[in-house]
């Protein structure tokens, strides 16, 4: 990588709106405090706490004004900096769609896009009320306008590449034959970074934007994915696709795309360290830290 | 609690050279994170990363001298609020030498002291290297000169009472029975803050510093403590007593001594998120987020 390390603009976005769960935003606040400091400048998005026990969709979007305002403050803060390069810690998947947009508004074509993910991110309001399944079809121009609008410069498809994507229900297997989005399973990986970078050389692309959910891991091996939530009601991920990658792997694939071309995108969402989030309403019980 | 939360300081102090253990810096980082936010001032004591491998004990005391220049950074970070109460968010054990120190130079013979822990924290450097088990000993005004220097008013044993302590060693036991300290053991307790409230009414004191070493609690229901290290060797915390509280049964405890008197000092120490911690350093191993 070539890229002055004074020049990554570390973004710190504790949103949980996206995927209606104020979790997130601890999770989101762990993530920045467990992170290697930054070398740059860092901004950090005020998110306010959920206040409503009861969130309603509006044009069938859960807390779409809302996103829509962490949206902009996140391209806002972003824009202060014209950083050469994103690091962005989440809080839900949505929060890649500022970094994303800024990078392929800065790169264009020379950008690739590089989707770490169990799920493919491409659902609407028509499937899903939570929009942080929507945020990669919202890159690509496709979905609620507003949001839409958010991106001055649409993603094409041939700058995506899925890695240790799994199953996809017949809507997102659809939109991604529909669009020709290249996949990559766990299993056409097997560990290796050269089906990545084959498919990066075949691209061209010199600048890569990396999103990186961490539920593309396996459930057996770490205990921080949303689907291990304590209060979920029995069955609440049942058919839910489950990750089948290590981090190991996952770090060996972008240490390998880094060798080859610049990352100057690093998006990591969907953190749910469980132990901490319970430790975290435990402390509220306590004498001169709880709620008064 | 009659304390105006605009007159409590929140001091942060990842200290880990007490433990010897560089990972508590990031426990603290963590801990710091998820605690409701302060509505009064917050000092952020600044922790170097371990450098070294190897830190040899200088006077029978691992990194002796950092640790007095961080009880000295600790104590102006305090005094220059002069709060009315401090909560501080370790970090080792050895976190609340200054926060104790200036309560009790504040409240004299009207603070007691709740140390709540699965062991006494009362040796030397004749018995243990790593200072964080040292530090009621040097509050009482017992141990290493420099330390002991550094509490400018002495706790005396009448103050104290142990909440939660388990089986002790011989050493210990002859220094809690020399000094006539007052101890109440899980099963003393029954899940009841009445043994606390009595020791309290008897001792007259009007106001509270609670120490709070997270290892008082049951390792069977808690995977943040330090005796759970996956790196240790095998063998290494055996025979080391074990606590045997909930979190629940020590909130119920404390809320009830903050309706009997002011909570005034609230130290949380020896948090070891071990999950969170291994994926800290997996982090490093990212583009854009990696050591360079």
């Amino acid at each position: 990588m070539t890229i002055d390390p004074k020049k990554v603009l570390r973004l710190n976005l504790p949103q949980w709106q996206g995927g209606d769960h104020p979790d997130y935003r601890i999770g989101a606040r762990v993530l920045a405090a467990i992170a290697p400091e930054p070398l740059g400048p860092e901004e950090t998005v005020a998110v306010p706490e959920a206040h409503d026990d009861v969130r309603p969709a509006d044009q069938g979007i859960v807390s779409r004004q809302p996103l829509l305002d962490l949206a902009a403050a996140a391209m806002s803060a972003i824009r202060r900096h014209s950083p050469d390069a994103v690091v962005t810690l989440g809080g839900d998947c949505l929060v890649n769609l500022a970094p994303v947009a800024y990078l392929n508004e800065r790169y264009g074509d020379d950008l690739a896009v590089l989707w770490v993910d169990a799920h493919p991110d491409v659902m609407g309001a028509g499937q899903f009320r939570n929009a942080h399944a929507h945020v990669l079809a919202m890159l690509m121009g496709i979905g609620d306008p507003d949001f839409v609008a958010a991106v001055p410069k649409p993603v094409q498809a041939r700058q995506i590449l899925y890695v240790g994507l799994t199953e996809t229900t017949p809507f997102e297997t659809d939109f991604i034959a529909k669009h020709g989005l290249a996949r990559l399973s766990p299993e056409d990986l097997a560990g290796s970074a050269e089906p990545v970078l084959d498919w990066l050389r075949a691209a061209g692309a010199k600048k890569v934007a990396v999103h990186f959910d961490l539920d593309v891991l396996d459930p057996t091996l770490y205990d921080f994915l949303l689907l291990q939530d304590p209060a979920a009601k029995p069955n609440t991920y049942e058919g839910v696709a489950k990750g089948r990658m290590r981090f190991e792997e996952v770090a060996r694939i972008l240490t390998a795309v880094d060798a080859e071309a610049d990352v100057v995108g690093l998006a990591i969402a969907e953190y749910m360290p469980w132990s901490a989030i319970q430790l975290s309403k435990s402390l509220q019980t306590l004498p001169l830290l709880g709620k008064r």
